[in-house]
């Protein structure tokens, strides 16, 4: 299966002409898992190579505008363009994000009296109260969650499904929000000015192919027998030989793991750490450089050697920087010498990380994910 | 006084890379307005000569996503641009619109948990039962307004001030929304899917220059007698001949009159003829070509030639036409022969306007409106 990431808007706080606000696609043969919906993502998608029709869910980290935004209009478009009489009802688009989402798109879409021609749904995650500083929220910002709340407020959007609420698993300290044959999605905690999450995609292993040249010695030949044994059942031969399917498997292919954390200055609880070990890409902001350090951690934010540190503590394989201050230009609009040199960021995270792999995320930078094979 | 129209967006239902959703900015001396914010308005603003931080009010003619969405990220962006203490407290940015707006930014803005910069304001206008289709709005996706929705629904927004809520003036069919020393704006009934307004913006007269050969006549010299005949007084010369400000004033000037119109297929009432008669500049959709017009009209929308026909009647000086559907692609990318050209559109409205001035708006067009001149 092919999977790669593509970075949609790569800015912190706002969309500029330079770099759009938040957001990023894991396509995986085609299927793709939109990641934060800043505004103008529909734009950079159909600047992109993806199909905005193709994303079936969406995430989102947190509810700060710069990564949220975009929403409303995507599904709008979305629907715009998708087919108006399907043949078969289409499933619904899911949406995955913090406590609020339901409101938030159930109000804009009622509001601006948009139908959508297929159903959507909105699962929320309780945050923890330790997810924000307590003073972070000034007066009148702080939620209200009476029982009206609890299902987004009023009634249901037309095309809307309700979805599910996710408390946090108080023994694992984190949310399992999807398991699928191929992929399980959990949840954990962030801290910033509001409550935010991290996001982990993790491939299930693929079993391990036939061994062609041991089925030989045994004297199997391809049919039923080879299909038996591929899934995971014994079989003995007309010799009277017991086979069983590890004689003849090879090892088990490994699964890949995408971490995408929304905006933060650290962890909450030890969840996260133990969720990202090994992954293969971990997708985290640097919004300041490391100079700017308190500024960042005043603002819930992190600087490259914040995001080194957790990507060492992790062991991934590649760290992907992104969401950065809008002063930092991108790569390709960089003069000589310029102050606020993004690529300063990547060297402040390279320090940090005693030579693993950063990279520098742009708009419309796709990175491969390439499957794992055994060593 | 200064005055010129620019255009942030002209393009239909959604934002794209070539044209971005409805926003134009009407300046005065350096003060903004901004007529809708579609998603992304705030970047287009960047690509600009405009500045954002200038925008005092916004006017929303509808509450459809392409007219609507980009307005809480532009007020964040705004506040995060502007002086973090000023010296006096900044003015209320003053929004006015459909009902639904009030609470459409308020959750949009408590939930993302944005602070501003300065207080806002939404003035709600109350639409007629007849700016819609009755059919127009599926189950579930007409308005509902309980008591609790009369503020806009829960509790304001920390820097939210409590707006007046438009009744329309039975008499006189409009919605007079500001009376300043120099404006006067009112907003007259559209038909489309969703309620739907025009905004017209007045300038007053302007009294006439006091003529130096006649006062030279007179043996009046420069000097506070000049003053209070400039202001309106007469005034006794020691000669004893009594001077009045007709006398010596020249014509005062006529005010301009600038018509902003949101999506419609036709205008409810008569209001709207009588408010834009003789307007210096007639802004209008046409979303689609002549030929598709009952495809227009079933959608709520305008072709050139009905833009044409109001802009006849009204003996308008200037019919700009923008709001294209996406498939006409701006003058700029047009390549020979193509179909779908926009240069059509232009054509089509000046065969019914009968040889009067049409201008196609684009993205970043600026339109001067000179004062004018006494005859
Ligand atoms: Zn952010
Ligand atoms: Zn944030
Ligand atoms: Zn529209
Ligand atoms: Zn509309």
């Amino acid at each position: 299966m092919s999977m790669d990431l593509t970075f949609l808007g790569t800015g912190s706080a706002y969309p500029s002409p330079h770099r759009g606000a938040s957001a990023l696609v894991l396509r995986t043969d085609g299927d793709c898992w939109l990641f934060d919906c800043g505004e103008g993502t529909q734009t950079q998608l159909m600047k992109s190579q993806l199909k905005a029709g193709r994303i079936t869910k969406v995430f989102i980290t947190h509810l700060h505008g710069d990564h949220l935004f975009g929403l409303p209009g995507l599904l709008c478009t979305i629907s715009l363009h998708s087919c108006p009489a399907p043949a078969k009802p289409p499933p619904p688009v899911e949406v995955y994000g913090p406590r609020g989402l339901r409101k938030f798109l159930r109000v804009a879409l009622t509001l601006s009296g948009s139908q959508l021609m297929f159903p959507y749904v909105v699962h929320e995650l309780v945050p923890g109260d330790d997810q924000c500083p307590p003073e972070g929220l000034p007066d009148g910002l702080e939620p209200v969650h009476d029982d009206d709340d609890d299902d987004g407020g009023g009634r249901l959007h037309p095309q809307e499904v309700l979805g599910r609420t996710f408390q946090l698993d108080p023994e694992q300290g984190c949310y399992t929000l999807l398991e699928s044959p191929q992929f399980v999605v959990r949840a954990f905690r962030l801290f910033h000015r509001l409550p935010s999450f991290g996001f982990v995609v993790e491939e299930r292993p693929r079993p391990g192919k036939l061994n062609v040249q041991l089925l030989k010695e045994l004297g199997i030949k391809p049919g039923p027998i080879c299909g038996r044994l591929k899934n995971g059942e014994s079989v003995t031969l007309e010799n009277g030989v017991v086979v069983s399917p590890e004689d003849v498997l090879e090892e088990a292919v490994p699964g890949r793991k995408v971490c995408i954390l929304g905006d933060c200055c650290s962890l909450v609880g030890d969840a996260g750490r133990r969720l990202c070990h090994g992954a293969d890409v971990l997708v985290h902001e640097a919004t300041l450089e490391d100079s700017l350090r308190d500024k960042a951690w005043e603002h819930g934010h992190s600087t490259p050697s914040m995001a080194a540190e957790l990507a060492e503590a992790c062991q991934v394989k590649q760290l992907v920087l992104y969401h950065f201050s809008q002063r930092y230009k991108p790569q390709s609009l960089l003069k000589e010498k310029e102050d606020d040199n993004v690529l300063e960021l990547k060297r402040q995270a390279e320090a940090a990380l005693n030579g693993g792999e950063v990279i520098l995320a742009e708009d419309f930078l796709t990175i491969p994910i390439p499957s794992k094979r055994c060593s």
